[in-house]
């Protein structure tokens, strides 16, 4: 259900208006391949090459499709990310440009709604022979999803068409037809029943229900595959959370955005089907990612090898994949398992992963991206040695693999959707966001600085509804909402009527966190937050930080300041206004002989106050030393 | 030169025992196939098959070539580690079948002198045309070093005859026919000197000086043989130290054993040679090891990728490479640098080296073995998930590529070669091994539990010697010697005279060990070590280690146990005697709830006493926790 949400000030305010102003038109020029400088993308030129085969029945010359296999997908992200952009601020041109590519979309879709240019342009004969690599239902996911956003923000059904001729097609070659297999990536499931909510198609709940039932039933399904495309490996079934029927899972493994794609349709289903085993499937899974899995920025996906979950309590700083795009997806998990069991801890986790790998995802001037989210930066060693050469130490202007931008930019701009949710008679503040919610019983507004001040002001200007606001976990010992209400599972239930005013304080204070003794790489250390903001030390504001030891009884201290006061950022980065840093006091080692490799006794501390900026802020001032864990005293 | 040396008690006599007993018997079994349970070698089956085809021209069913390329090293290197426990122990049915070893090698070699059974059987007209993967030239290298270590332990010459009619071969292809290339796997220089010292043939010395001589001047070598072979990749000469002529080179990089054998024939040739220029590049690339490549257990190359050198103060401990073999090399390295400059911090690596991840590389029955020496081992990460597959918690039986296991028993079976020097009238005792050394102008034994124990007695038992003995980094501030002499660059110089005793005592005490703070891995910890030896804490003396910190303050105390007293520990590990283990006082955290991930003040400490073995002894009772960096208060 999509809500109507005027952004007014605020960190998350400022996000959507760069997404706006900077990131959906930079993104647009990067799949027309208008931005010198960065690879292209080729995603738009796919679509025109697959238009023309399809008018005249002859490729252009030079017509092959180009770029991934999912190349599509760029394109569809961006029409989601650019329907949600003018739900932020209405924009004429965009819109033209937007039917402009919907047209072109449907002139690529061939006569029987099959969708996908690498197909159609370079494999016409292999359609769905290759569903663990070949990315078609993921493309059409994507599309389905872009459609979907497109239709309810502005009612244009052009590519809602496409999509349903789409998705006819596809539930008559997999389920009328009985086409063995599932895609090697999920995405189309989530997305089918986010088409089922607004066509209420029953044929499309049932091809997702369809999809997720038999996902790890045949577990040689994608072997097979390969043995007939003559390739010769034998497929890890966990990569694809195909290792087990989905019901059976209880770990979060392999391939990260896969993993969390696939969890967030089984919770929406299993919330849709009232589907208990399923539930208990999904909750699991959670608890796996959220006490063994889950890095203290919402990060997931340890390893490099296969952008994958690896074992528990494994999660290195310095080698974090941690990809934007999974932190995304867990947050789209988290907002389905909430209609499931209303439980804060479910949205701890989507604030945490919103306000620190995903935010990190974007360069503060909205025109460069991280795909990879490391919480350490070694100068020399991150982006450079085997081992640490997808830990970027700055970010680049765009990707051969694009996943990441137009998905941090369509969470973005939908951020409305994942901070309020509606559910049986009950509005749900589940993460605060300054803006007014229209609804059809209660406009409200929400006031506040957050996560850079520690007052939420709830008004309500028209109408009356049960409200329930999510207390976040980090402040439960210590907050104060100003009406009467009951708290339950972290979230406080009250009633509000036109006129009322409902303040909430949090405990806004820097707080050194440490880890459970079993993560190996942060034994001796500690991270600071401040709500639900990590901290980082950066050499820029430091100097050496990896001597730097945290006193554990030493203040920590507050401080609001402008990235001007902070220093070194981009012009662009004034809007962020005033941030929380911390500085903290501590201890720096100083070496008798900075050339000796090891030593006993021949080196000193020094008194050290440290600086600590949002780790989103983090590499938005040239290559430097960054680090969230930190040694600590015991 | 060859010491003859007999080795008494203490611990390097326990392991040279061990290699005689048991080691060597074991590796001949392997080499033979006579293992059950364990990766085939083929090693002797191809000098079998090799021989049958230079009798008959005819190859016989089923007689290709099998193991790695360079297969035949397995060989040489048994019979050079077989050759030293002769000189350990004798043993004359050994020397029988080393006879028929060296006879049948002679059979697998080519009219011309080419020896190298893979292209004999396999690729018989691809002869040296691919240097750059091929080993033939290592493996010569390993068969050289194999027939001078039995020629001079023996006088036996048929296995040197064969070797030297190899070597003519190769100088005849590579310098009188001018044929292009130097190996991609150093190994025959060094091997080239060792022939030239004991044939006195002095175009020998020529050829290793060629082939260091030319390595790096053409850079684009082995890409030209790629393309000539058809394949389409782009060679990263670092990998085999060929991107910049040798006297060029500053950092220690690429394959970390390719690197420390080219180093060491390097070395060996500047002492030869008089070459300053390229003794300083020895030195800088010593430097670069020492001062900011190099783990505290004297292992070396980080990476598993490519088992090689990756940047400047990249020392993680759990995905740490340090492969045995890499070690040994640095021995040999170190040994030549000697020569050079006798400075103390060269024989201190030799001994970390030695007495850390050398004889880890053992399981203490002498029967399993490690190629990768972690420093921290984590059950359910370790040896499992792709960061870690390459760091095995446990020494499986032998290996495919089975170069450290025999390259192991050669160390340990010719540990007097390292322990003893003659140079310029001047005996040096580089390191500290009990046992009886016997030179033309004197007999001395030597008494020591070192470094189980803090004193050395020298007694001159015949004839009369310049000594020079090293005396320890770790104890140059609290040693003594109980004759005059002089202290010059960590040697104590002496004279020495029939009758005559001296007895040094170092300081064996327990000690924290921090690392310079650039080692990010390693930053707020400390490690312990009790001289050369380095300490570790595993699971099965202590429950949880990952939770223990270290209390600066505490002591660390020094006990003299049994493998029984330990507990848990082969029978066969009796032998071993007793060891230091050392006892630290330190704190562990307790979490108040040990399924969260990140939290504040949700943990106490609780005073828990650690217990630590010597690191060479870990991964002897089965899979649990190790680690050797752990947390210490500031």
């Amino acid at each position: 259900m999509l809500k109507k949400f005027r952004h007014t000030e605020g960190l998350l305010a400022r996000y959507a208006r760069l997404v706006c102003d900077t990131v959906v038109p930079y993104q647009e020029r990067a799949i027309r391949d208008e931005i010198e400088g960065v690879v292209p993308s080729y995603a738009i030129e796919n679509f025109k090459n697959a238009a023309i085969l399809n008018k005249t029945g002859v490729k252009p010359a030079g017509g092959d499709h180009k770029g991934c296999v999912f190349q599509d997908s760029d394109v569809a992200k961006w029409i989601e990310a650019a329907a949600y952009s003018l739900s932020v601020k209405p924009d004429a041109e965009l819109e033209k440009r937007l039917d402009e590519v919907c047209e072109l979309i449907g002139e690529a879709q061939e006569a029987d709604g099959y969708l996908d240019t690498h197909f159609t342009l370079n494999r016409p004969k292999e359609k769905f022979t290759e569903l663990v690599g070949g990315h078609e239902l993921y493309c059409s996911g994507h599309m389905i999803e872009a459609a979907v956003a497109l239709y309810e923000i502005t009612g244009k059904k052009k590519l809602l068409d496409t999509v349903c001729k789409n998705a006819d097609m596809l539930y008559r070659v997999f389920v009328t037809e009985g086409r063995e297999g599932y895609p090697g990536h999920p995405e189309i499931e989530l997305a089918l029943l986010r088409l089922w909510r607004v066509t209420n198609e029953d044929r499309y709940m049932e091809l997702a229900k369809h999809f997720i039932d038999i996902r790890g039933i045949d577990t040689d399904f994608f072997n097979k595959e390969y043995r007939r495309l003559g390739i010769n490996i034998i497929y890890d079934n966990h990569y694809s959370q195909c290792h087990a029927p989905v019901r059976q899972q209880s770990d979060a493994v392999g391939h990260a955005v896969r993993a969390a794609y696939l969890y967030t349709a089984m919770a929406d289903l299993a919330a849709i089907t009232d589907d208990k085993e399923l539930e208990d499937a999904c909750f699991r899974l959670f608890e796996s990612i959220e006490k063994r899995r889950m890095y203290i920025t919402g990060g997931i996906g340890s390893s490099y090898h296969g952008e994958a979950f690896t074992a528990d309590y494994d999660l290195p700083s310095d080698t974090a994949y941690t990809e934007t795009c999974a932190s995304i997806a867990l947050i789209f998990f988290a907002s389905k398992l909430l209609k499931l069991r209303r439980e804060g801890r479910i949205a701890d986790v989507m604030e945490r992963a919103l306000y620190n790998t995903v935010l990190a995802g974007i360069e503060l001037d909205g025109k460069k991206f991280f795909y990879v989210n490391p919480l350490e930066v070694l100068p020399g060693i991150s982006g450079n040695i085997p081992t640490h050469r997808h830990a970027l130490p700055q970010r680049p202007g765009w990707y051969g693999c694009a996943c990441c931008p137009p998905n941090t930019a369509r969470l973005i701009g939908s951020v409305a959707n994942y901070a309020w949710d509606e559910q049986d008679g009950i509005l749900y503040s589940n993460l605060f966001a300054s803006g007014e919610l229209t609804l059809s019983n209660v406009t409200l507004e929400v006031e506040t600085d957050y996560p850079f001040g520690d007052t939420v002001k709830y008004k309500v200007k028209k109408g009356s509804t049960k409200l329930a606001i999510h207390i976040p976990a980090f402040t439960l010992k210590n907050y104060s909402v100003s009406a009467h209400g009951e708290l339950k599972s972290g979230y406080y239930y009250l009633e509000v009527n036109e006129g009322d005013e409902v303040t909430v304080k949090v405990e806004m204070i820097p707080r050194l966190y440490r880890s459970n003794t079993r993560v190996a790489s942060n034994s001796g250390k500690a991270a600071v937050m401040v709500g639900p903001v990590v901290y980082c030390a950066e050499e820029k504001d430091n100097g050496d930080v990896l001597g730097f030891s945290f006193r554990s009884s030493a203040e920590l201290k507050l401080n609001k300041e402008t990235p001007e006061q902070i220093g070194g950022f981009y012009s662009e980065a004034s809007d962020l206004g005033a941030v929380y840093t911390v500085t903290a006091e501590g201890q720096q080692t100083v070496m008798d002989n900075a050339s000796d490799l090891y030593f006993t006794d021949e080196y000193r501390k020094e008194e050290k106050t440290l600086k600590l900026i949002p780790y989103f802020m983090w590499g938005n001032r040239g290559l430097n030393q960054m680090r969230v864990w930190m040694p600590v005293e015991l």
